[in-house]
């Protein structure tokens, strides 16, 4: 059967699965952004992301991607002569390290893809080094590691630097108390945990990052003038319309089952996946302490082809999981199990999983993956 | 009664109403932007979008509003002691030139609003100065003025400077051949004569543009990085889909009307509502021969307020028309009459405007402004 995007089990690490009532608020023929009626909407947000977010801070939403995000951040906070540390240690970390030697100087600590940070070297760099920005990924959506948040809050704390942190794939899936950890940008996009459409980053911004921005460096990625207009519930440029009001219906649709909920959901979702990949003697990527609750990275055995298990399930099943980034194509794969994501998707991707790894010539015992999934749903009541 | 966003006759000046075909593609639970299947959404945008920029030239998609579209122009181009001429005749010329210095050094052009620019002074800066940009915008949304592109075009194109062109509502509205006039950025926005949801930001690019980009210098707004990642059907950051689907359903309808069509009957509605107003005795703010096709600009005589005309007919009829911004607030009101607007939506906000008006004291011929669309209904079969 031919993939149909309108009917399908999809597992990405982000764009994710859309909740009928997210589409449907986009369902507007009309609405103009300086209208008083989107500045309720506005409004309503500010809320709704400073709960997201757990903070007192202002939230800014850009239309952009979760990297326009990032770079709003880092062009905002850093010039020549100013230096970060970066952690990099796949894909969206060596980003963010791309960011700070793009507009000021970076320190950039290098990690194999799913290897955890080394705290004492973090702790040795901010000692000798004048560290304006510690910035690192937090969830590494690429490897599925989560990297030590508090730990690195609380070096970062003890030598002053100001704390930036990409939480695109880890806001609304794993816990980020923003105020308690004193983040002082942390950054996410509304495709991932929020399980609405790609396409507008937010920002929580401290007024210790406000103090520290550049004045006259950026125009439409300026953050001070876009949380200065959001406190009057306005946007600095036209934002998109349609994309706020599926961005409102889904944090709604968040608080509902609460965040506090949701992230415990979230984490029971992820033991699961990894016991049941463990129950086919599939290996994580990532240290298995470190391994993350919305994304889950396997390893592919050697003799064991992408295309003959992700493409084969979305091919045969309509079953849609995300592959490996370069320069690790092929290696392995990512089961996204963030936003409204529920045991009963997971139950059917190891079940096409099984099928799939069985019909490659894979060893294991058929029907394990699934059975372990149903002890977890069991316990989870 | 009061306002209600699913139902009412909407004319700012972008956004604009969208047709429930743009809004059910949007429809759609999931759709991976490195699939296969979005690969062919850009293909099919791609062609779409060299139709409606009239160009070979690659035409980018950044997930931004317009403003990011401008902003990605002139950061990419302009660097401290590089010069560009631009054209401030209202809000949208004077945020170009905002934008050219803050990358490089500008030569401003300023004019009251609704006057246009003087081509001697134009022709003399570029003779004298060593210019590199020329950026203007085209249609001046704030205004409801058309800035002379084919005779600016002719004076660049003299001097070998680079032409930039903010279309954001003109493209899709009035004749802009980017080919034909040389053009080497060309900025429009999804929401404006497109009629697709805000969010996205559309740039026509020339080689000689690419030629003369600086490396190193953006980020997320990299329009190289974008136009050669769009070659291959990609984006370098993750795009917002849903806009994108909207897009495509956008850009089908108005290939199925026809570029030049749908140009033709903008111009026919713009020339209706400029008679309805002198029926009404009412000015435009702009000279007539520089008013614009897809906004009208329409002066309040002294006395009559704009809570009374625009407030009354958007609360009692529910009709939407655009107020003037700073720093001419509440001195005029416009009409945007572009993408699917048609007479039967002029006729009604006229009518509108005749009970406000009346009903404000101003003195005219009762039926007069309805009676004129009606000619020109009649004429346009």
């Amino acid at each position: 059967m031919v993939f149909d995007p309108q009917d399908n089990i999809f597992l990405l690490a982000g764009p994710v699965k859309i909740h009928p009532r997210v589409l449907k608020a986009m369902n507007t023929p009309s609405l103009g952004h300086r209208s008083p009626e989107f500045t309720e909407v506005n409004k309503e947000l500010r809320e709704l992301t400073q709960y997201l977010f757990q903070t007192k801070n202002d939230v800014a939403i850009l239309t952009g991607s979760g990297t326009a995000g990032m770079d709003a951040a880092m062009a905002n906070l850093l010039n020549k002569g100013e230096k970060a540390l970066t952690i990099n240690g796949g894909k969206f970390g060596e980003r963010m390290g791309q960011l700070a030697k793009l507009y000021g100087e970076c320190i950039e600590l290098t990690y194999p893809w799913g290897s955890p940070p080394d705290l004492g070297q973090i702790e040795e760099v901010l000692s000798k080094e004048d560290i304006k920005v510690v910035a690192f990924t937090h969830n590494e959506t690429s490897t599925g590691l989560t990297n030590p948040l508090p730990e690195i809050s609380k070096i970062c704390q003890k030598h002053g630097a100001l704390l930036v942190v990409d939480g695109i794939t880890s806001v609304g899936g794993i816990d980020v108390p923003v105020d308690k950890l004193k983040i002082d940008i942390c950054i996410t996009g509304s495709q991932k945990c929020i399980a609405a459409p790609a396409g507008l980053a937010l920002l929580s911004v401290s007024e210790k990052a406000l103090e520290a921005m550049h004045e006259k460096k950026t125009y439409y990625l300026n953050l001070k003038k876009h949380v200065e207009k959001l406190r009057d519930g306005q946007t600095p440029y036209t934002p998109s319309v349609h994309l706020h009001l599926a961005l409102l219906e889904a944090l709604r649709i968040l608080k509902e089952e609460g965040l506090e909920n949701r992230i415990k959901r979230t984490a029971k979702i992820a033991e699961a996946c990894r016991a049941a990949a463990e129950a086919m003697n599939l290996e994580l990527l990532p240290d298995k302490k470190y391994a993350s609750n919305t994304v889950t990275a396997i390893k592919y055995p050697k003799g064991i082809e992408d295309k003959d298990i992700r493409g084969f399930i979305k091919k045969e099943f309509g079953i849609i999981l995300a592959g490996s980034q370069a320069p690790h194509k092929g290696e392995f794969f990512r089961i996204g199990h963030m936003g409204l994501v529920q045991f009963r998707e997971i139950l059917a991707a190891f079940g096409a999983l099984e099928v799939a790894f069985a019909k490659a010539g894979w060893k294991f015992e058929k029907g394990s993956a699934v059975a372990t999934i149903e002890e977890h749903m069991l316990k989870s009541i």
